[in-house]
């Protein structure tokens, strides 16, 4: 790496975004953290936040406008949440890249924003300048993008799951899709459903069928041509703290053959670096930490069940975003985020 | 209570299934513990096996036969495991009631068993005298029965899931079923896939479409009419301890109503002392070392979603085999049985 | 039990305490549980808030002032927080027995009272009255109390530690406390301490040497003989929901013999009921849900180390609260609280 | 980095041993790991047995003798178990570098060692040939070595709180030691004590006052000049997977002001990479997957409490490991190992 390091910038970055983002940013062979901003900790150090950064790095927060935080950068990453991310990221310098971790511009249509977040899209003009960010599948456009929006964490997983079918034209009729996260999907921020006393030995469903990721699912399998599948999408929460897991099960009118379904996920992530086919079932332990998506594959001759493991806050969100910046920036998409997950 | 106590005696006492019988049967007021047998630990006081009964019984395991432990016992409860527990059980004499956990009896057709289990049965002859012990759905069969094989965990969760349609005629079509289980369901020996390092932060699935409960789900629900019914059962492990967790999804050609489908399951479980209709998605904690199986349902129309809670080790094993208990020794059903579980 | 049940009262019932208290005398044979009070959810349901009780009480919680509360009541239990507590059990009638959760009247001296709470006693003048209901050494002063001052968990666990010692007049010079808590000790309401994703896998002192249990146990140690004892207490927290876990350990002057220690403690607590000495190291797994608390001893002739695990909310708060309860009514102590913890 | 890469090898590396020093060798820049053996496992693929290693690395494990896994390797690194190690360090050819994982030549004294171990050494003539790997304080030792002792996990924690006192001369009378452990701490194989039912919720002592780590920590602190310490350790299973805990506490007769006994950590650990001095209470989630030892200490001018946290799979084990190979090989220490943990 002989070129002049990229800079930049992270909006909010005191939450679980912020803490990973940082986690990779800092060891990555071609960008400097220039900036980061948090309304509510203004000059205070990063570890008194993230302790596990104290010797790590001895930069502070800052309190600065969108435009003050991209002056002199390359790419700033929003990690503001959903709702708030679109006022500052509207605010950004066309020249500016940017990759948005939020759900304000994944859906490029504004009345299903509306549908899904409850509330009206303050920036629906730029919903069709963002690039949906799921790298494996849109790499292309990516790379050319100054603006991504990442996707949400059951939604790559449910992709993943899935957009190889759509793209073989096998994905009809009605699909179940059970989801399973881990409680840092909820955020830093302390609340009852996340309390340790009632969450340590808890696992529920929440929101069945209505979760705000599924709008994202059906928009892209439908640009993947599969616009008539039916998906039905049933989150659950689970006493992990990282982890998304993908239980799809279809039962295809005309089945297929194990062979040919494998060979059809082959073809897709055969080649890939980030999604493992496995023979064997997948786990959220053997991906946690890590840009991993770990696949399966099988079938019945009736039923046809794909399973997806990876960790939310990183192939699900911050990982991803970062092989979308290494992509935007000219890095090779790997850089900075080769590092396995653990055993144990 | 002031009629005598009924004895009852527990074959393989030592597993889990010993541990939670005796922690509920000790505080029955209308029977008496006679006898527990162990090959392993002859002799040795039940505390040293259970460490959570020390000051709470004097009891020693025994090597027994079967007909040895049930000499002078009006019920004998079988917690040996699968396979092992059809040599003993048929060896029951006929005059005393007995109560099997285990997988062996559950199935009415040897072949069936065969192809679940791996292995010949060995007294296919007795298949047909076992009452299924699914207690809300069999309850008087059960009350006049001499053999009772008592459901497996995922089950029992998938046929309370799924029974109140089968019997409105409402179950139809593909059904995706995916069951969450905690490592207690795995048994009191310790195995790679409860090594609590790898446990610990784990969720995968494991045997997908082949699990050894589905033929048990699919025999009961064709008893109840819908032998049509085509059940996907993808099963998962979970990081606790304790718990069934449910989700059966189903898409009717017909859609059922909201209220419709909440009716069916009100005019099933509405006066259920242990089967509880929730307003929200049941949480396993909630139920957690309790008989009580919780049940919320949901519907958008296309999508039908039920979900059930339940204590895999309670309801799901040893708390239903003492509601049957109770139903064949003629006791009240909850007898000894009506405590909740905790918050937290 | 053919005498009319007495009937007792819970004020701030929401809690984990109120979640306990219910648990336990909702199946008491001797009491009915004739109100609860809550300033939060007045008319709601008790399963809105506890969800384990649906289906095992109608009762509502309702917004009654202390006296209202105690109005034809026998007991009133105050699980109100700390500083809260003083305020509502003063105006309790003389008449009414009561026993207090909080740590508002274990101190005698108020102005050890404010140096452990940070604030000034409003009641000051009631302090004497209480009597500090460590149940296996109170026994006959908490029969005859009127107030009983319920002990903290920690407390609790140090206090059955080390007693013996102090009571044989070997709990001399400087003795380490190293105590460690579950998340359940934090109370109901989320907090960052408690928040999931960061509890879930954490271990962490706090407080160290500045803990408010601190001088309830010199306290008490004092009352027994051991004016001098200095305790240096260091409480933790560790990623389970129940649990204290008390390693006491000292260096005494002139070494007792392990026979010795032993001794001493099976004379306290070989006829106990729900204190059990063990011959390993005990457990707080093994205890979790139960009134029993474990105890062991080891000494190598120059160190002496005692081991305690009990459950916080039990021994170490409600189930404590209801032996003394059935003291202060004339039941028999262990009535409605003998069920043991579970396996696993 | 222009030189050539050294090349490693590992000895028994199926464990978490090998797993960890995989996960940080094959991001090493300056090593090659050219050979892993296993008995068990000859001809397997590396991520058959550790499968977060998938796509990560195409090694196999081989079935070979010490001396064919050393050819033309510069150093090696042995995670064979306790007792099995030694048999096949002492075959290794004098030339090659070689770091031993496991508690075979940490102690000077082959009785020291029988005692506590409870067997022989088999080569007691090599004791003396190994430097004792803590390189916080052994540094320069360390650089020069053929042969490194790698300290224990629980020896590491306890040296790091208590050596800075051993060298002001300030570590005297009765010391107490209170560690606790993740479940990663007993290997990779499934036991008893590790069986996720009993072992999520679980808080326990063991070996009070006799674990074998005892007389390293003795041994460590009389070359520090503190043989008259005398210390009374009780370590603790806690329900997490890593991590190490450790509370010292101790009550010099002549106190020492809070200002100066930080001042003492500061002078040690100001300036080093991964021993951080906290102003608040360690926590092992902070550390967890990296090799950071946390710090923090407090005194009241009686009792002096120290507290250490640190994953006993890096710091404790393998990170430290990896430290002393830079040092060996000359590479800046700090190499590869500078990842932190994550929030959360």
């Amino acid at each position: 790496m002989f070129m002049p390091r990229k800079r930049v910038a992270i909006l909010g970055a005191t939450g679980y975004g912020g803490s990973e983002l940082l986690r990779f940013l800092l060891f990555h062979p071609g960008v400097t953290v220039a900036r980061l901003t948090s309304r509510q900790h203004p000059g205070v150090p990063v570890h008194e936040v993230h302790p596990n950064l104290l010797k790590v790095t001895d930069l502070k927060f800052e309190n600065l406008s969108p435009e003050e935080a991209a002056e002199g950068v390359d790419m700033v990453f929003s990690a503001l949440p959903h709702g708030a991310s679109q006022d500052s990221v509207r605010r950004l310098p066309e020249r500016v890249k940017a990759i948005d971790l939020s759900g304000d511009f994944r859906l490029k249509d504004a009345a299903v924003y509306r549908d899904a977040y409850g509330h009206e899209h303050n920036a629906p003009e730029l919903l069709g300048h963002f690039v949906y960010g799921l790298t494996e599948f849109n790499r292309r456009a990516i790379a050319q993008a100054r603006r991504v929006a990442n996707p949400g964490c059951f939604a790559t997983g449910a992709l993943l799951a899935l957009l190889p079918l759509a793209h073989a034209g096998a994905l009809e009729g009605a699909v179940t899709v059970a989801g399973v996260t881990g409680s840092s999907g909820s955020g830093a921020e302390a609340k009852p459903g996340t309390h340790h006393p009632e969450r340590a030995a808890a696992f529920r469903a929440y929101k069945p069928l209505v979760h705000q990721h599924l709008p994202e699912i059906a928009q892209e399998l439908a640009r993947a041509g599969a616009p008539e599948a039916r998906i039905s999408f049933v989150p659950h929460s689970a006493p992990m703290v990282r982890g998304i897991h993908i239980t799809a099960v279809l039962h295809p009118a005309e089945p297929l053959s194990l062979d040919t379904i494998r060979s059809i996920y082959a073809s897709h992530y055969g080649e890939e670096k980030f999604v493992r086919l496995r023979p064997q079932p997948p786990d959220v332990a053997v991906v946690a930490g890590s840009n991993f998506a770990d696949v399966h594959c099988h079938g019945d001759g009736r039923a046809l069940v794909v399973l997806v493991a990876l960790d939310n806050l990183v192939k699900g969100m911050v990982g991803q975003a970062i092989q979308n910046m290494n992509l935007m920036l000219g890095f090779p998409e790997a850089t900075g985020l080769e590092f396995p997950g653990t055993r144990p």
